[in-house]
């Protein structure tokens, strides 16, 4: 008999990776092909499907394809859509409409936090959790919220948008129009952010105030931090307390057993664990205090999103059975 | 055959109510007797079960009793707990296992707000939702949270306090010990407090300004702001911005179909539901904006903590077949 895998695919910006994962996790093959953001979804998935098709030749006798999971960014669980996506010129377009002209398997498509989630689920660092939260820090601040062992969508199919709840209302300006949402301070990009506002309001010397702002990355603040550069472990300071505080709010809302931290900025490890831990504690409700995890996540790296798409679908045929 | 009815039980610091009701929501019969908070817990049921069954006897040709079910305050779902309620001296009592010395039917506990919120689900205003959340406005502010059709109870059972969220760190001092909570504004003390806030910073002319802070209920602030007293009306703006601020969080974690306001509050009427719903859609993500319904209750207010209390338990029976 064959083995069953199924396809994942993590359609980004600039490039869209897929792979072939066994409901082990173990990622087979992966490839990946450039997006063209600029141009529309059907050429992406005409040329996506040729690539999937050819490569999968090899595999064919070996393997039988089960299913489709794809994660995208403003992806609508319910509807099949990708809606307005900041970085893709699509507009609204179903997604899962495009996918059933080149292929009959079974196709689910959510967004990159959420596709995250159900792969610590299902792979990851939750898989005996029935409630937890995974927040992913990347260029923003992305959330997947599982309760009672189910992924949350809303009435709406856009819950879990953690990344712009409100940490103050006259604060940093926003992508999405408003002000002072939590991905302006608690991401990668807005760890940036509190590194040149600390070089504005302060006069702590630092190696960080040689290099421009376009030039700078998350990385390197972590890098400056870990050889001891005050400022780069104040800007981790402040990003952890702000990271915290609204934290707090989520256990007081959800009472995870564990938030798993995620992306980029995660890597940092303790410079932003540690002090996130700690402020979260700080300004919790004493009934919650000490009792909820921050864990890495615990899907590897390099295919952490194919993995998360494919942990789609195997959850979708799980629920079927 | 005799027709099935549930016991809701609601406890209070001052009195306990119960009544019995049948799983349209009719409430048959209700009665109270004292709580004598000071006591232990196990006196108050002893009582109470005394007071249920005689009163049941004119009942019991004609109905049969199924389940009971009880609303307190921190009172755990999973653990069938009351935790260091802080206006019961009963510190941590097991409370279902007191209840089986009285009675051998299925029992379940749950806090006021997640009754008021099952209570919507079955017998109210959220009959047909999936998602939705109940904000109970009194002295505090409770939360009931209800996603894909089942209350979030989290990891450890205490999940939806949302009137724990903070809005200021350095804000008002809270009865949890900590700053700044939600419920320290939007609730009938929050109001109470604005408006002692604000005779102290403006010189608006106000009838409240001849009360002493211990003598003013919501109520009177609500008639104050109906007959157009300029301090009160803006001390329901500034509860309704902070109430719209969070409320675009709770928003942008859950995506609910609808939110219910509950609670002495929630009948100050439009004075705080138009502005509410005006800030929220002020401070939403774009694309939730004009989604999500802010609704009353559609609980009989007499005995709308009885009626939730028996919904948890009809509730269950349901999940039962």
């Amino acid at each position: 008999m064959k083995k069953k895998i199924a396809i994942g695919i993590d359609v980004g910006g600039t490039n869209t990776a897929f792979g072939f994962v066994d409901d082990a996790g173990n990622c087979i093959y992966e490839n990946s092909i450039e997006t063209y953001p600029d141009k529309d979804a059907d050429q992406l998935f005409k040329r996506l499907f040729e690539t999937i098709n050819s490569d999968f030749n090899k595999y064919s006798s070996e393997y039988e394809l089960n299913g489709i999971g794809i994660g995208a960014p403003n992806a609508n669980y319910y509807k099949g859509t990708v809606e307005q996506a900041p970085n893709l010129n699509w507009g609204f377009v179903n997604v899962l409409d495009i996918v059933k002209e080149y292929s009959d398997l079974p196709s689910a498509i959510t967004n990159d936090a959420n596709a995250a989630a159900i792969g610590e689920m299902i792979f990851g660092a939750a898989k005996e959790m029935k409630d937890f939260v995974v927040i992913t820090l990347g260029t923003g601040l992305g959330s997947g919220i599982v309760v009672n062992g189910q992924l949350v969508y809303g009435a709406d199919g856009f819950a879990g948008e953690i990344g712009h709840t409100i940490v103050d209302p006259e604060g940093r300006e926003c992508g999405c129009g408003r002000k002072g949402c939590l991905e302006t301070y608690a991401s990668a990009s807005g760890l940036r952010r509190t590194v040149y506002e600390l070089i504005g309001i302060t006069n702590i010397p630092s190696e960080l105030r040689e290099v421009g702002f376009n030039h700078l990355t998350s990385k390197d603040i972590a890098d400056a931090a870990n050889r001891g550069d005050k400022l780069a472990l104040q800007a981790f300071d402040y990003t952890a307390k702000i990271l915290g505080l609204k934290l707090a709010d989520t256990v007081a809302y959800l009472s995870p057993e564990a938030i798993i931290l995620f992306g980029g900025l995660a890597l940092a490890g303790d410079l932003i664990f540690a002090p996130t831990k700690r402020y979260m504690e700080m300004y919790m409700l004493n009934i919650f205090q000490n009792k909820v995890k921050i864990i890495p996540s615990a899907l590897p790296g390099a295919n952490a999103a194919i993995l998360g798409a494919s942990a789609l679908i195997w959850n979708e045929l799980k629920k079927e059975k």
